[in-house]
């Protein structure tokens, strides 16, 4: 529960008059949206429903809303931000319980206020930090390293054998060793039914801040960087490095030693050749292969056009 | 077990001449049939080799066997759908059982003659209907709302958290809201280790009578309707609508508010843009950007001709 | 722990002086190398590398190596397939032990020395050979057949019900039998999260020595051959076929009813349509629809320069 003071301190926003004194308990849409309840408008349409309707407190960027004199509206700067904000406040803190049907190695090691759900299974050695979410039948294989604040969704598979093999002179293949690491920084947040390799012989790492959506492949010896995101059925080859902050779509597909450098944007179904390295921090790659948006709409078109 | 005169009044079938009195306990392949076993003819020449078999009934359309005259033959107009009709039948009604380690949350409520396989999670307040059948390990989230005679296939995740991200200012993301509602409502049938996705603000609906295949992803807030086909592999981004009666083929990817319209067939692999509406009851687009069928097979001969 | 003459055996290698009398424990990445690890050279460079570093033992190419006096070399003809050998001879045999977690029902028969991890699900009248590791949560529906020195990772659901119906009058529609066997033959290696779908009436079946990565989906009826590869996140639809020795690069699609000829390559991605078949040997694939590796890169080389 909060005050629309307190509301406005949390998102960094100002009151266009003197604020309303209720008491704010949820975030909702528009539709279900009572005295209790935060909502936000990023348009001037959905402003004035928002106005029309009960919310207790209306999250509105200051572009639309400066002039609205109404004791309930809170300017910030990007409304989705602050309506995110509010919600995670206002979140009740579950209590951290290990659920008695998760198989836990004794030698593994849980920090504070970490949780782990129904039937989830630890392996040897596991070191998982603070305040992590480990989602009902999520596998952590041996020795995998996982920070703190990181939200593991249901049946996730971390730190499986990854898919490297020799092949033998009858045609048959040998598995190259897969006995490296894998760990998963701060604040990492990964989807359902998502799996993530362990290296071969060195580590596969995923860093602080990344989101990784359900059903993602992530291979053996990856490096993703920090903030990164990774939307739903993307695969990731093999050794294939994701530099801070880019944003891959779902069904992206990278070959093994590729390379998306910081800030670069895959639409989705973008496709990665081996060893491809694509750079331009904001830039928008797409198609398979992957080429600069410019350039895949041009040939598109001229695909249409037939020349 | 039933009678071949049964098996025509299950599936609104003739006989050709007065039908034999064998009693019939199975379906089966032409290769494996003996006198117990229904099989299904829908060519001239499948029609031949169950006729030469042992199979104690024959469903074949009236087109091609109106004039054998084998009182093992029942004409039906669509043999592939009789068959269904008699496997479905004939299949031993197995007991409800719910396995002592599944778990399941006390405040959740499961209707009659459900079963609930080992393993599988139920959450609070989930409602599961009557004549369903919960897989090993599937993970119901809390609050999930599950209609009768529903199929969740093994490793199924239904109401994960979607994801939504809002940017901070440093370049970290925080997660959007997912507290809406996941409903699915009667007859879906959903394939293994599928994730489908709590709605954020609002809701996620799987329409009646819907069958999803197996590692298929559903994005929170999308609306399937009813007697929707979703073949393997296929991912549908958030706030996407899918009409009644469509079919989308295998590894399909969707955008986010995208719709497909109702009766719409997607080939294999099409790709549909965020925002973009396809129309058109029984119209086939493929490709990515998903285009007309035509003008899809247009552009690739173009390409192979070069010009 | 091997002396380097074991190593030499083990490999088919020779010494290039009188081997060093060193034990090696383990194979490691050059960067982690001490006396007791052995380690790999294919190119020159790295060679060096290795030499200068503090590694018990070297498996290097003989085409590199020959000339270098060094009593760690040991001369091979494949130095990746080499190290896999003795990272496989030197891996500590793990006991086999049959987690108390795990759901096995009392009529599936488990060989010796195989291992089923914590949570795994085995149904009726299954049937697994020697030396298998069942990995945590895996399930396996009833009737499932699995050969010897298989290797499950955690979260497959092997024998689900294939994704086949008939439709009704109505546009609803109903499962057409799903009561096919699924038979895994001896050395497969399935990755995490995968599905392999029973057959409908007939069999699905996974040749012996194929190898199957994470997030792979295989339909009902398919017939896998011997040997082949299969990387993450492809998807095989129903009665499709790929011959012994074919590598099926990741998110590749296969259509019903599709052939993949023996030792044909399909770079990731591509796509197979229905019914279609692709033969010879070593013949590289690409693109959607699959086109030979030259043709593809001709369409796109035209696309690009616009006629």
């Amino acid at each position: 529960m909060a005050t629309i003071a307190e509301i406005a301190e949390w998102t960094g926003g100002q009151a266009v008059s003197s604020l309303s004194e209720g008491k704010i308990t949820r975030v909702s849409a528009l539709e279900d949206a009572d005295m209790d309840a935060a909502v936000f408008a990023s348009s001037a349409d959905v402003l004035e429903a928002a106005l029309q309707s009960r919310a207790g407190v209306i999250l509105a960027s200051t572009k639309i809303a400066a002039e609205k004199n109404d004791n309930r509206v809170v300017l910030v700067k990007d409304p989705r931000l602050a309506f995110s904000i509010v919600g995670d406040r206002l979140r009740p803190a579950a209590a951290a319980v290990i659920h008695p049907t998760a198989v836990i190695d004794p030698t593994a090691q849980i920090g504070e206020n970490t949780s782990v759900d129904p039937g989830a299974v630890i392996g040897a050695g596991v070191r998982i930090g603070n305040g992590c979410l480990i989602g009902a039948r999520v596998v952590i294989e041996p020795g995998v390293v996982i920070g703190n604040r990181v939200r593991i969704q249901a049946g996730a598979i971390l730190g499986a054998l990854g898919f490297g093999y020799a092949r033998r002179s009858d045609g048959s293949y040998l598995m190259f060793p897969q006995q490296g690491a894998l760990v998963i920084e701060d604040d990492v947040e990964i989807g359902a039914n998502t799996t993530i390799d362990r290296g071969a012989l060195e580590e596969t790492r995923i860093g602080a801040g990344t989101k990784i959506d359900n059903l993602v492949h992530i291979g053996h010896n990856c490096r993703i960087g920090r903030n990164v995101i990774i939307a739903a059925q993307t695969g990731i080859s093999g050794s294939s490095v994701v530099e801070d902050g880019a944003i891959l779509g779902g069904q992206v597909g990278m070959g093994e030693h590729a390379t998306v450098g910081p800030g670069v944007i895959l639409g989705g179904g973008a496709g990665v050749l081996s060893g491809k390295k694509l750079f331009g921090a904001g830039q928008v790659f797409w198609g398979r292969p992957a080429r600069p948006l410019k350039q895949y709409l041009r040939d598109l078109a001229r695909l249409s056009r037939g020349r």
